[in-house]
């Protein structure tokens, strides 16, 4: 088994045959984890979550849901939950233009960033930012059609476990959003924390 | 003014000028209109719901509302809806392989290839599908996440009017969904519709 730390605020990238599985886990609870997933053979081929939400008919990834691509192929499996379906997949990345909508006019971490960081070090650039799926992030949609933010409820120790159905290349941002943005808390009031990958 | 029909289950690409205005009407009633739009100097940056919706923070467009691009800059401001707020953001553009999950093996005309002939009408090769806005579409998210499309109710003569806040590109695709899925009926049961489009 490999163990990965991602730093808070920082992203990683971490190979996944197939077959194999990969688990996600926040430690301190509460931290959004950005998830994006690229097919090793072809990182032109990413998942993509609205081809998955309109397959699986849930904007909401459930144990048992399978992740597509853009070219609506099977990428991995949900295959266990440990966070009590507290996930996303609305949020785009952020990046800087979204830490400037909110006030923050200095430069600032970011999953978008991070993403290409990470995939740098893989020796590819991203020229698009995917729509990530955003594990332990609490957002709902009301009624009248709204996206809102409750406080994270997800506690110390959650995590995810993915089994991967192609080789593919994953990266995995510990999201820097720490703006005290009234009814927009993506994290932990106590900042942004670690997460830890695990693969086998 | 100019005014293009959009044939039933085609598409069409039309450029709109900042500060000009651009209708989208079905004429028959409940035909989605699947629309993309690209910054007309540079085809990179393209309307991005999920941009927009976490911007707007709510996943159905009002009247008012701006359309930004993936790079978070205004494109189109929403000025009038026509159609009672009947439309999604959350359907992925149809493909061949959409057709394919839903049963259909042989070829099928979809949105995406629309948009891919369109775009090179104008002499550009698209190769990511954007997440389109489908004006006269009917989803909905329920209580448990669940996507669902109940039948589409959008009046004959309904219609949609945008300004253009940059120079764009735009396409507009007749969705050319025909397919008798049950609890899936994106346009009328009498089957695919033109559009009309009038820039002024």
């Amino acid at each position: 088994m490999t163990t990965i730390t991602v730093p808070a605020s920082q992203g990683r990238a971490v190979r996944v045959a197939k077959g194999q599985k990969l688990r996600i886990t926040t430690p301190k609870g509460a931290q959004a984890a950005d998830f994006f997933a690229f097919n090793a053979e072809n990182v032109g081929e990413w998942l993509s979550c609205p081809h998955t939400w309109v397959t699986s008919f849930c904007i909401k990834p459930r144990e048992g849901d399978v992740f597509l691509s853009r070219f609506r192929r099977p990428m991995l499996r949900f295959v266990k939950d440990g966070a009590n379906g507290v996930h996303d997949m609305m949020i785009a990345a952020c990046d800087q233009f979204r830490y400037e909508f909110f006030g923050h006019h200095h430069p600032h971490a970011s999953c978008s960033d991070n993403l290409q960081s990470a995939m740098r070090r893989e020796g590819y650039e991203v020229s698009v930012i995917p729509q990530p799926v955003n594990f332990f992030t609490n957002t709902q949609i009301d009624a009248q059609s709204r996206l809102v933010s409750p406080p994270n409820p997800v506690a110390p120790g959650a995590f995810v476990e993915m089994e991967a159905l192609m080789d593919v290349i994953c990266v995995i941002s510990s999201c820097p959003f720490d703006l005290p943005v009234e009814g927009w808390p993506i994290n932990s009031a106590q900042g942004v924390t670690e997460l830890l990958l695990d693969v086998q």
